[in-house]
């Protein structure tokens, strides 16, 4: 019998953390009797008075949210991370390493309107969204190791709110996942004198089997070695480093594809979709700022939890948790349905 | 200031694959207002003759479900992994790395009885369900490098039928977490002559501040770096490496201790808490069968998702996924919650 990929079990190796995923391509045709994911509502207010990132609402802590009009950032008020902490004591026990972890964290409104999303909104408004996000990730990458932009996006990931925004973490040191992909980055550069995506973006576009968008500027793809359903890389084809060194124009392309990929995203099951994103560059702070980043390429990763229609999601659970990641269908498979669906106009409006 | 763990935000190593988890005490008294979890129905029928798991039904397939008194073994209908599959082609390109995957995927019903639960089951009839784990490793780990077995349990956890039952996957492959824990569990004892849980079952027996449940062959403790709220793990005391390697008294007392364990996980919020568990132990199959196992100790992980009550769990998202592993409240906190809730009557019985 032949391999053929979109029918056999098989691994593939994620080369940013060096860890395998399982794909299950035939197993998609599962009966599903579980957990049903309810719908959002769309039907929510432009203006909700009880909403406290909505212009002018009152903060449960008192503070008042200001009329604004474009981007709104402010301090989260129950951050995970705060600037002044003591630091834990130091232990030499293997198996109680305790480390400092200081940081701060925000909340950045994308639009006055509560019911509005990044796909509909106008790319001239998700200009703005990332010019708040460079302005933001200026002033932090000055002082952090690591600045962490991300969104998490409808109840089924954990947002607790459902007016557009993001959050920004900083942190003094470098996370998990960023620290793997620094390591594999440089190893990978150290050998082939390219940065690892650099070269990817180079094969997927030979390959043409994984693409979702593609523009003079940015390649969206579903990696090779996703876990999630349909998670897409949005990556740089300019040999940017950092959300910062992007140009004008690179940043009006970067909303245009923001626009496209959401509103496909969207449209594929006919609903506001889900998903975790976040940026991913070369590290910063006093740290880092004397350090090579040849071996970086910007880019962002979408974690959409949705499998089979906007109510089925894929649950990382007993043997992801256990074991390894587990995916149901090809990245080929995810890619083609993605590319086919459309881009421009979102459901809501036809 | 003096650092105070309960109150500071660090980060703690998790020895066992060397990823770091931040905590952040100070957060557990944010406001929620996203998704709730829906109440799971304690009301289900013994017998629901819709449901393929109950003794007697027929399973879509067409295949009828036998009238199994004690515990029931079959082939899971959509497998994620097979016995006979193609080799996927060889090729050198570090970015697009695929291997073999091959192995088997079946369902254990715990008991006829659809409205039973482990902490709801009688300790006999735990000891039944550890028998016949045991008969599946013996059989399974002759042939497969890691035999998983895993309960998914509850809606919020992605099980997709409610009838008390576990999965067990084998693999020809070592998973990553497994591949992950047996290097670390290995340069641990290379340098301290000693596995490493067993040392470190040593020290939280000192230390007694993650203890959960302690007995002469079980320690059950939040572990010192736990990432979801209320994880624990539950570890032999009897240098023992494989599940199938426990004596009748260490089985006996087993279920004893997941009995306790869990009922004191259901009367915590008083619902049927949702988990993940499995068991991981050292590697099998023709591969490993001629290899030290001395670096390893038999454990099982519980991973529960719940948070704060019934109806509000952890996400695991944006940071987390994009970052690193963060937990809101200490594992010594959560350890002690889970110390001081009844474990010996159930809520449903009082
Ligand atoms: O129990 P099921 O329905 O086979 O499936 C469940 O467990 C599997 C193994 O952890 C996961 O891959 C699925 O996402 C989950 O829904
Ligand atoms: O957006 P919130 O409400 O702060 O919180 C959400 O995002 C955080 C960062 O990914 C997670 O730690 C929380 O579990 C999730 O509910």
């Amino acid at each position: 019998m032949q391999f053929v990929a979109s029918e056999h079990p098989h691994r593939r190796l994620n080369p940013l953390n060096g860890q395998w995923v399982l794909v299950c391509p035939h197993r998609t045709q599962r009966p599903w009797s579980g957990q049903q994911e309810k719908a959002q509502k769309n039907e929510l207010p432009e203006f909700d008075p009880t909403n406290p990132l909505c212009p002018g609402v009152t903060r449960p802590n008192g503070i008042q949210t200001p009329e604004y009009e474009s981007t709104y950032v402010f301090e989260n008020d129950f951050p995970a991370l705060v600037e002044v902490v003591p630091v834990p004591p130091n232990n030499d026990d293997p198996l109680f390493q305790i480390a400092p972890a200081r940081g701060n964290c925000r909340v950045m409104c994308f639009h006055p309107k509560s019911n509005l999303t990044l796909p509909t909104m106008s790319a001239a408004e998700i200009v703005v969204v990332i010019d708040e996000w460079i302005s933001q990730f200026n002033e932090l990458s000055a002082k952090y190791a690591w600045v962490q932009i991300f969104e998490n996006k409808g109840a089924a990931m954990g947002c607790s709110n459902p007016h557009p925004h993001c959050q920004i973490w900083s942190c003094s040191f470098l996370p998990t996942e960023p620290q793997l992909k620094q390591e594999r980055l440089r190893a990978y550069y150290a050998t082939n004198e390219r940065p690892m995506l650099a070269d990817y973006v180079e094969r997927e576009l030979q390959r043409q089997e994984r693409i979702v968008i593609e523009n003079r500027d940015w390649l969206v793809v579903v990696p090779f070695w996703a876990t999630w359903p349909f998670e897409t890389m949005l990556i740089s084809r300019n040999n940017n480093k950092r959300i910062n060194d992007l140009t004008a124009e690179q940043r009006y392309n970067l909303a245009l594809t923001i626009k496209e990929l959401t509103t496909k995203y969207d449209n594929l099951f006919q609903c506001s979709f889900p998903y975790s994103m976040g940026w991913h560059g070369a590290p910063t702070g006093p740290e880092h700022a004397h350090a090579s980043s040849a071996h970086w390429t910007l880019h962002a990763i979408y974690y959409p939890p949705l499998l089979r229609s906007a109510s089925v999601r894929k649950f990382m659970v007993g043997f992801e948790l256990l074991a390894m990641a587990q995916r149901d269908l090809t990245p080929e498979q995810a890619a083609q349905r993605l590319r086919e669906v459309d881009g421009k106009c979102h459901y809501l409006e036809k």
